[in-house]
């Protein structure tokens, strides 16, 4: 994370030597001025929610021993529970979840479509890498939710226990078959494009998609760094 | 669950006028005397509810709308507890989860590829009458573990929250369309044959064979009573 940081700012002045305490955590850029209106964004997020879901789910389906198929399986729990509690949310609006979450899923229904997997470790690859960078989007989307709901919004986002699950599944894959680095680094890549689609469409840019486009751009240079820092964490070059 | 008493036991005395305080609840046959040892117990449920969770998040993924895709996820979640519950048990008894449930798979694979259903109706059913009848045998099999992993199987198999949404779910589609319960009546009639070799393989018969074919079937009589109810209550005459 760290080192990350100073590869995209080199310029800014190295807090190294500063304890934990004393470092404030690097500021972000956030998207508050593009956040849908309330019903819109948790609909998005528990549809996005409920399609890692089934992809986790999926993935358990065709993998070569019976404990990884139970590990995803039970990965899968914690897209399930952020999807659940972001349905809750909409009904606490007195919204229709069904109704909210189909009037806007085209765009995540062409991610779904356009990513299915080759086998489990491409569907484990798409939970972990476009799961993370995507609930990175709704943190940095729910900064413009009414206050009372970003505390709520941020304790879903952050229960994504499937993470730790999907990387050591997959650096144990890769220890067993070296071939497999180079294929993952370009699922990887790819599923990035996918998930950047999905994440443009859930913003709210207004009438003035020019200037809005300008204003996106340094959130989303961070969301993709965050992204190349978690392929770096398995070893795969972005 | 009352009135099917009455039709298996025409003879006992009826405690028709007793309060339910004074009734004692039906004596049921257990099968404790075919309980396995409770790590092969242990993993045989885990692998069934892996399946079952498999099954219903499968059906998800070809509903007619997303508030019934989101609904059959959510209710993915109880095999999933029901799963991971009894992972623990295996792995608190010191044995690998994998190897266990890899060991005595077969049966349960051979029902989940003759029962692949043709809609999310299907698959829905299989999950609401064919888990029943397996979490059935499963708390009839517990009477025979150790008495410390008699209330905690109990409790584990307890929570099977999907039923209710199962049940709603198809009762509105067969409210849709009517013809529906033909089809249904006569696939819950079929899993059930196919629940049943599950349910005989997870015995463990010992070496009078026919002997104990003769003691294991008053449970089954009932376990097959249990399931017609299920099926009676949604108007799928067995």
């Amino acid at each position: 994370m760290v080192e990350w940081f100073w590869r995209r700012r080199p310029r800014i002045p190295a807090p190294r030597l500063r304890s934990k305490e004393d470092a404030p955590p690097p500021a972000r850029v956030d998207l508050h001025e593009f956040t849908p209106e309330p019903p819109e964004f948790f609909a998005r997020a528990a549809y996005v929610e409920l399609v890692l879901f089934e992809r986790l789910a999926r993935a358990g389906t065709s993998t070569p021993t019976t404990a990884i198929r139970s590990a995803l399986a039970r990965a899968a729990d914690a897209p399930l529970s952020r999807h659940r509690a972001f349905v809750t949310e909409i009904e606490r609006m007195g919204a229709d979840p069904g109704e909210a979450m189909d009037r806007r899923r085209a765009a995540v229904d062409r991610f779904q479509r356009l990513t299915v997997g080759a086998d489990w470790l491409e569907d484990t690859a798409t939970a972990h890498f476009a799961g993370g960078f995507l609930d990175d989007l709704f943190r940095s989307l729910a900064t413009g939710l009414p206050v009372e709901l970003q505390a709520r919004t941020r304790e879903i986002l952050a229960r994504r226990s499937e993470d730790g699950v999907c990387a050591v599944l997959l650096r144990e894959a890769m220890e067993r078959d070296e071939r497999l680095q180079s294929r993952l680094a370009l699922w990887g890549r790819r599923i990035l494009g996918d998930a950047m689609l999905v994440a443009r469409d859930a913003l709210e840019l207004g009438e003035d998609r020019s200037g809005a486009e300008q204003r996106i751009e340094p959130a989303f240079s961070e969301l993709i760094a965050d992204h190349t820092r978690r392929m770096d964490a398995l070893g795969l070059s972005a």
